[in-house]
Order: structure tokens, then C-alpha cells, then sequence
């Protein structure tokens, strides 16, 4: 198959570049460096920034005044590729089967990556110069929460001063249909710690007498929702605004989702706040989740004991102008709250992150809708997604940057998953997608 | 010290006759062995049948027709030791302090089994015959909840026969108060699972949407009990009999047990069904105890996770004329009822025993309280106690006796704890009571 470009991908997902594992150190770093080798390759200026972690991969053409900054974000690290009796070709070997490369990084992010790489190739090739003036910020630790990353923005704000950034990093609703993400959930974390007796106890010697916190911790979770799924929290609706008509209008027309999230999930049925789609319910309503709930036996068969505490590990999904510690603020006392002084509850706040919305509609928005519609034809796709991108906000804090979402991800690459992949097709659409996108962007 | 029979019980108490534990198994046998050869040297005819665990002793004096037959169960086997750091003395080497005895097993069960054991040797020596027909039963297993005992009592109806059955295995209410339990909470166990998507959910891109089987099980918990602690499933005390007015009006008398419970828990307050003390929740009345909890993430921090599945166990402690499997089936069709249709429930039941209730003014209850008396001095306590007995139960149905509970352990003895004890001054109080006993039965 005589891609452009195509050879350069498969070398970089060779590396089994998976960053939290610190065998895979090596790797990791050899990796990097063979980016910033093809980048010099290309013409740019291209160099590895150390951190405590895994390198920051700079690069720029020569910037000259009076032409738009924009910084071209992705990473090189993978998630790890366990559990490896599950995918039916290497995980670090890219094996091309029906159009598709099947490897651990295809999609997220090495073929994005390269997409975005090739694109600049291209274009350097045609016409020996970019229409803009470009920073390409490859990074290494995306997959365990970029703990190097703010602090690099901080201490580079010269160095990476933009106008925007473009991020190919999400999804597209169907094969050809070019998306524009325009908005993203924000994030508040919160563990709960229920403790009753200071031992565990016999449950047919002190059943009865005490207040048992599985009990309790089961109290607190079925007290975060109606039965309906609405949130019981006072005040946590407070600052969340209607969806624009236009918007529930272009996701209407998107088609129904719930028959793929029901394919996706392999949920019974599907179950959610009252009142709005699937897809509203993903994309744009406030969400409270338990992610993990404990305490007591963990065994198999039975153990008749009253466990001395459990837990309840707690995520909410913020939308526009809710403020994550408002929010924690207003679970913590809601929870507290809910229990007798028979138990004793901790409150423990964890990471918080904002939602990310920008105007689809504004300048940059319309100079990516335009460049989407190049590449893919037809009506762009005008999305928000429901996860949280905390690098989206940190660009915008450090660096005042908008962030372009021009995710080229199908809702079955399997991302973090076994058998992760990704269509050639996109690769090629990617490529062609970032020249046009610097054109737009001029 | 010169106490009759001390020598004896040290050495029994030096075998670490740990049944879970198979490094142990040589020790449990010899530990048998000794015994078996000690009630030899006291004129019993004692034999030691074998199991498909560790052995069942069997030891009978000269049984003579017209004489009731008194059945002595106990137990050689013990917990295993472990924490070991939190022991103040070696577990296995009994130490005496401040009138104790410390070692794993001195108060469960060989102080209490070589109580019985001394009392007879005591007899034996003073007129060379005791005043009943006497059945030794002693296992192996009751730590690991006597999966051979039942049927071996089945396959020896006859050798077992007998008309009464002594246990000294359950607790004094205080130092010096002879107790006799005629009551025992019976127990049903149930375990149910929810079921949501297929696979772990990204609680970003999916949460909203789906039915969150974490959730869903906090749901379940909840539902189990009004906030002050009834118990809600429909019919569950449907059967229960209210507390005859004597046993509130003695155990009333036996002093607030409120304190103590708080000190030996350790529990913030207390909490339970309102209505009646706390000794009445924990005798005397039902319950329903989620003995572990668990789904979605159980490591640190957190994890945005939608988990696929998430567990309850439950465990039910029953009283007198509540059918514990028509429990299990209340509970079922309840719990079925708490979920909407986006989760799918299985439940799996699990072991079941019904309550135990003698009637303590019955000639073998007055018996045992007149032996009681004449060993301690002062009021006989009267008390049911909340755990299950199984053995019990089994020997109601498999020989048809009733059971005397005549325990000797005070409420700080640390039963299955580090640093368990036996007051030496229960060892002789036991003897003595076994003598009496026998008297009294005869």
C-alpha cells in the first residue's frame, strides 16, 4: 500500500511507549527522540525539554511577525496494552487488516499524531514553507494525568505563546463525517469515608446495636439520585444553563445515538436524567457518579462481620459555569447530611477540572468547521463530548489559547482497549486535514 | 499456683491445633490424640473417629439403663493466631498473668472444654462413678464451621443418643454472674449482584447515559431499613413473637449494657431499631447486616470508571419462627424491586440456620440454672445471645436434645482476637459447675 507517510507511523508505534510503566522507560524515551529526529528531518526546530517525567517535544519553523501562532498538540505515550491475551495481532506490532492499523496507539494518539506530522510534511514538501507560524508540543505523560505539563505552560509561557491550539485528540460521530468539538464536561472528584466501630465486628454478636457503614455507605450512594436519575444535591443544577436550541437542534439531527450506546456499553437499557437525549445527557448535563464503592468481606461466599468503615469514590461531570469546588462543597454537606452520629464521615476532595466551551461560531471555530468540510464534505458534525480534557483548560489559563477539536477517532478504535485501531482512511484525511486547517487558519 | 487440673489444660493449650491452617493438621491430630489419651487415663472408653477433615473424639463411661444421658460437646480446634505482632505474649505458650491465662484457645474452647473434662476427673477420683450416662463429643472443626460434624451425627444417631446436651461455649454477662443462654439468633445469608454495561464504562464519555451498577447497589443497601433502623422488606417480622415481659424484665435487670457494647466497639453512639434496648437488638430481635460491599474502583484516588458490575452480601440474623429461607425469598423479591430495568440483579443465596429457643423453666433449664447457682452464688443471668450456634440446631434435629449453654467467658476473654484469655479462676468455677451439673441432671 503506497501511503504517504504511512511507513513513519508504523516505525513510531513500534515503540512501546507506555508512560506509566518505568520499564518501558527506555522506550518511552526512544521514542520521543525519533520524533524529534523526524521532526528536525522536516525542517523544524525540534528539541527534547526534560522534566521529572518523560520529555516535552518542542518544535517550530521560524516564526516570523505578524502571522497567526498556532500550537499543534499530541502525545506519544500509550496506555499499557494489558491484558494482552486479548488481542487478536501484537500489541506493539501494527498489523494492517481490512483498511485498519491494529496496534496499541493507533488511535490514541500516534495516528493522530502523525496525522498531524504528515500534514506538515506535505506541505513543506509543496511549497517549503507553513502558512502560519507553528509549535508542535508532543508530550509524554497524557496517559497518567500530564503531572509535567501545567508546570512546563507556566515556565514556557514565551516559548508557547499562540493564538490557538488545535488538539487531534477526540472523536468523530461516523466514518467521514468531519467533527468539530466545541465543548467538554469538567471534572470534581470527592472520596467519602464511613467509619462506625474502631473494629470489625461480629455480626451476630453486635447486629442491631450499631450502625453498620456498608449500610451507610449505601446510604449516601442511593441519596445522590431520584429514582429517575436527577441529581438530589441542593444547588447542583444552580449555575447550569439551557442548551441552546441551535445546539439540541444540530445534535437532533446527528440521528438517535442511543442504539450505538447501547451497542458500545451492553447496557440493558439505557437510564438517565428525564427530559434530555442520550446524547444531551452525555455531552451537556451535569452528572454525579460513583466510581467505586467498598467495605466489608471481599471474599467469595459469606462473612458475617461489620466491617469498621467503607467507602464511597465519587466523580461529578460539570458543565459551563458550574464551579468544581462550589460543587464539592455542596456534595460534602449534602453527604454529611445523610448519616446518624452513630458513623463518622470523612470527606476527602480530589482533582477538579472545568468544562471547556467555546463559540463554535466565532472566528476560529468557523475557520475549523471550514477546514473540516474540505477534508470530509458535507455537514460538519458540531459536538461537545462528555470527558474532560484538563490540558484544554490549562492552555486556556496559561496560555489564554482557545483549543480546536478536530478529533479523527471512530466510536470503534478502541482507545485504551484491546485490538485499538485505526482506519488508514483517517490517516489520510488527517494528513490533508492539517494543511488545510493551517490554510484556514492563516 | 495449685490448681487441680492447670497442668493439663497448659499442655493442651501448648498444641497449635489451628484447623483452617494445613501446615497445622499434625498439630490438630496430636492434639487429639492427647486428649483421647487423656480421658483413657480417666477410665473413659474414648476413640477417635475419622473424618474427611480432623477427627471426631468420642469418649462414654459405662452407660447403665434407667439413668438420663448427657451429651458434653466441645471443641479442640482453635482460630488461627495471626496478627501475631499484636500479641503480648507467644500465642502458643501459655502465659499466667494478673489471674490469666493468655494463648490462642484459652478461652475458645479448651479452658472451657477442660472445665467439663476436670469436673469429671474430680468426680471420677471422689466415687469412681458419675451420676449419668456421659457422651464426650469432641471436633476438630468448629472453627471452620463443622463441615463434618452434622454428618457424622447423622451416621451415629445411635452411639450419639442422648437427653440433654451441654456446651460450655457462650459468654458470662459479667465476672462471677452464672449465665445460662437459653436463645440463639438463627441466620440466613444472601449475596446479589448487579449488572449494568458489559464492560467498564468511561464515566465521561458514557456517565449520564447508563444505569451505574455501583449506584445501584448503594441503592439496595439503602433500601434495607428505615432511617432509624427497622428493617423494610414486607413480611420480615411478620412471624416474630414479641419478647415475653419476664426476659425484658431480667434482661432489664442485668444493668444498662449500653456502656459496655460502646466500650467494645468502639462505635461512635449506638443506632438501631427503635423501641427496644440494646440487648433486646442484639438477642432478641431480627436484623439485616450488609456484610460487604463492593464495585467500580478499589485502589487510591480515583479512577473515572462506570464499573460493570458491583456486589452486596447480606446476612440476616433470625429469631424464633421466622422461616430463614421464606426470608431469603421476602428479600429477593424486594430487592428486586428497588432496581429499574437498565441493571440486571442476580441473587445467589447462601447458608441458612434457623434461630434456637429452649424454654429456660423446663426441668433440664431448671437444672442447669440450679447447677448455675450452687457454682457461682447469687442470681442466675438469663439471656438469649444474637450469634448462631449452628451445632445447636443440628443437635436438636439429628438427636432431638435440647441444649444447656452454660458458657464461661467474660465479654474481655478476645475470642478469635490477639492476646485471648481465660481467668483461672473460670477454670475452677467451670470444673465445679461440671460436677453440679451432673448432679442435677442426674
Amino acid at each position: 500500500m503506497n501511503v504517504p507517510g504511512l511507513d513513519h507511523l508504523l516505525t513510531l508505534l513500534r515503540f512501546p511507549s507506555v508512560s506509566t510503566d518505568s520499564r518501558h522507560d527506555g522506550d518511552t524515551r526512544a521514542c520521543a527522540e525519533w520524533l524529534r529526529a523526524h521532526l528536525t528531518g522536516l525542517g523544524l526546530q525540534a528539541e527534547l525539554h526534560e522534566t521529572p517525567g518523560h520529555p516535552i517535544l518542542v518544535a517550530k519553523n521560524a516564526h516570523r511577525p505578524g502571522r497567526r501562532t498556532v500550537l499543534l498538540y499530541g502525545h506519544y505515550d500509550v496506555q499499557p496494552a494489558e491484558p494482552l491475551n486479548e488481542w487478536r495481532t501484537p500489541a506493539f506490532e501494527p498489523t494492517i487488516q481490512e483498511g485498519r492499523i491494529f496496534c496499541r496507539g493507533a488511535t490514541d494518539n500516534k495516528g493522530q499524531l502523525m496525522a498531524h506530522v504528515q500534514g506538515l510534511s506535505e506541505t513543506l514538501a509543496a511549497q517549503a514553507e507553513l502558512p502560519v507560524n507553528l509549535t508542535i508540543l508532543f508530550e509524554g505523560e497524557e496517559e497518567i494525568g500530564s503531572p509535567n505539563l501545567k508546570p512546563f505552560l507556566e515556565a514556557h509561557r514565551d516559548l508557547l505563546a499562540c493564538d490557538v491550539v488545535a488538539i487531534s485528540d477526540t472523536g468523530m460521530v461516523a466514518e467521514g463525517v468531519g467533527t468539530f468539538t466545541y465543548g467538554l464536561r469538567g471534572i470534581a472528584c470527592l472520596e467519602a469515608i464511613v467509619r462506625g466501630p474502631t473494629i470489625d465486628l461480629h455480626s451476630g454478636i453486635f447486629g442491631g446495636a450499631v450502625a453498620n457503614p456498608c449500610t451507610m455507605v449505601g446510604r449516601l450512594a442511593a441519596s445522590l439520585h431520584d429514582a429517575e436519575g436527577r441529581v438530589l444535591i441542593p444547588g447542583f443544577y444552580e449555575a447550569v444553563k439551557p442548551l441552546a436550541e441551535w445546539e439540541r437542534k444540530a445534535w437532533a439531527e446527528l440521528g438517535d445515538g442511543a442504539d450505538e450506546t447501547l451497542e458500545l456499553t451492553g447496557a440493558p437499557q439505557l437510564f438517565g436524567e428525564p427530559g434530555y437525549t442520550e446524547r444531551e445527557r452525555r455531552w451537556a448535563r451535569p452528572t454525579a457518579e460513583v466510581n467505586g464503592i467498598g467495605g466489608g468481606y471481599q471474599g467469595e461466599g459469606s462473612k458475617t462481620v461489620i466491617g469498621k468503615e467503607a467507602f464511597l469514590k465519587l466523580s461529578f461531570r460539570l458543565v459551563p459555569d458550574q464551579d468544581p469546588d462550589q460543587i464539592l462543597d455542596l456534595a460534602a454537606a449534602y453527604l454529611e447530611k445523610q448519616l446518624p452520629p452513630a458513623v463518622r464521615l470523612e470527606i476527602r476532595k480530589g482533582h477538579t477540572g472545568s468544562a471547556y466551551l467555546m463559540d463554535p461560531h466565532s472566528d476560529l471555530g468557523r475557520a475549523a468547521q471550514r477546514a473540516l468540510e474540505k477534508t470530509f464534505g458535507g455537514q460538519v458534525a458540531l459536538i461537545r463530548e462528555g470527558g474532560s480534557i484538563p490540558i484544554v483548560q490549562a492552555f486556556k489559563e496559561a496560555l489564554g489559547a482557545d483549543t480546536l477539536l478536530l478529533g479523527l477517532a471512530l466510536p470503534d478504535c478502541q482507545a485504551h482497549a484491546p485490538n485499538e485501531n485505526f482506519p488508514i482512511a483517517n490517516f489520510i484525511a488527517g494528513a490533508r486535514l492539517n494543511q488545510v486547517l493551517l490554510e484556514e487558519l492563516r
